[in-house]
């Protein structure tokens, strides 16, 4: 990418995580040398990172990304210099990618929530990526409902494991929801805007969820924006009413505020786009 | 106040609210006179407000503050200009004036939760206050217990409702606790300090409650250090392994991380000192 947003090439490796972190680093390294990045270059990791030294403490899904000081080893591949390499979480990263050129442009406040897997989340505020020390943004793990179904962090009912993708096709699956296949979240969504009665509670359940979820947000940030990214968001107008009705109850800045739910635009590489963004705040 | 911290003079006034709203305001900008405020004049105040024009939209404890252009107003009184005259909410002022000369020294990322007859938080973000447009930190009313005592916000289970002073004083009553005065608070910690098991459990019980309310408030901003003002601040020590349990139960990143909890050190006065610090955001 250019600094100032054009996209110059796209390509999708798999760096070959299997066969070591070595070789995966210099997968990541050549293609980056192939697409022509000879000033910086940016990551988008899905982890927990500690922000000051680009270092990976721990990445739920890269077994080999523990304790991986992932910025010196990247420069020291690329030749570069250590501030001109960016590490960043990935969701934070999508965050910054949404507000540069996608759906969060001309917000100078929000949270991005994507809704996938689990849910991920990135905070921007005055115009700027709020990371804490790394790992801020960490919205999908809010407890919505401390009796409820045990999530993979460790802790009962978070929003994730309330109202991800995943948590989606599981309730839809419990609620013996008619479907062509388990769990086909883009079936759920077209009967709920056919009108279907089951299918349009079993989202507006799952929205009032999400809303429980941004209501502490609301509270503590006195925030108005959410961008929701991820598959699931395509469902983002049958969960919208709901999302507002479960913000509305656990937040009294929410009443009667004029919350705004947005859609990501940038998919999937909203995370490369943000990882590339010059001003990306702990870039040096 | 000078502009390096300094207290140059101190008084106590009653505005006398009850003669009208006019009057106070009055009472008001002849006591800043009176206390030689040449240049300019910092007011916090308990209640909503829209930060761009320090205008008061709602004061749940003066009645005459409502939708109030209270900048403007005191502005014209003093033969200020507009920008000379600050206007911030009381708790977010509290926690620049911790910052500046009190317990947030130091911290540039921090809650400060005031913990009286109700829960008022500020937020210090990357050395700054963050306000949002006027309303952020209202940390006091994030959900702990859905199904959890009604809370005058209109919701359930906040964390007002359950670990504010007046919230102790009514779960010491509750749980009949032996007292010479109904639900104090001083002789709650002390008796808890001396070893009594039934003191103990209530005091853990409820630092967990406020222990889960700043759980959202560590997963979203991955933060650190919480300053906890407020007459019931002064039980921190007896509150605090039950908070911590209580972060760590609502917050995957609170898990082993090094949390602090510090006792704020201004007082009451901590909201006039913060709204005299020359630096305060939403200055001009």
């Amino acid at each position: 990418m250019t600094a100032d947003g054009a996209i110059l090439d796209e390509i999708t490796v798999d760096p070959g995580f299997a066969q070591g972190t070595a070789h995966a680093l210099d997968v990541i390294a050549d293609t980056a040398r192939k697409l022509g990045a000879t000033t910086a270059l940016g990551v988008g990791v899905p982890g927990l990172l500690r922000r000051a030294d680009g270092h990976v403490i721990h990445s739920p899904n890269i077994q080999g990304f523990r304790d991986l000081p992932l910025r010196a080893e990247l420069a020291r591949r690329m030749g570069f210099a250590l501030e001109s390499v960016i590490v960043e979480n990935d969701a934070n990263a999508a965050a910054v990618g949404e507000q540069w050129l996608g759906g969060g442009r001309g917000f100078g406040d929000f949270l991005l929530l994507t809704l996938g897997t689990g849910i991920g989340g990135g905070l921007i505020l005055n115009g700027k990526l709020y990371a804490g020390e790394g790992m801020a943004g960490e919205a999908g793990h809010i407890v919505v409902d401390p009796n409820g179904p045990p999530c993979g962090c460790g802790g009962r009912g978070c929003v994730e494991v309330l109202a991800s993708a995943t948590a989606a096709k599981r309730r839809a699956i419990a609620a013996g929801l008619p479907q062509s296949a388990p769990g086909d979240l883009k079936q759920l969504s077209e009967r709920a805007r056919a009108g279907f009665e089951p299918e349009k509670k079993l989202l507006f359940d799952i929205g009032c969820d999400l809303g429980r979820g941004i209501g502490p947000v609301i509270n503590l940030l006195d925030l108005h924006v959410f961008v929701f990214g991820g598959g699931f968001s395509a469902a983002l107008d049958t969960l919208e009413s709901g999302v507002r009705a479960g913000a509305e109850e656990r937040s009294y800045l929410a009443r009667g505020s004029k919350l705004k739910f947005v859609r990501a635009q940038l998919g999937p590489s909203a995370g490369w786009i943000g990882a590339a963004r010059p001003t990306v705040p702990g870039q040096g």
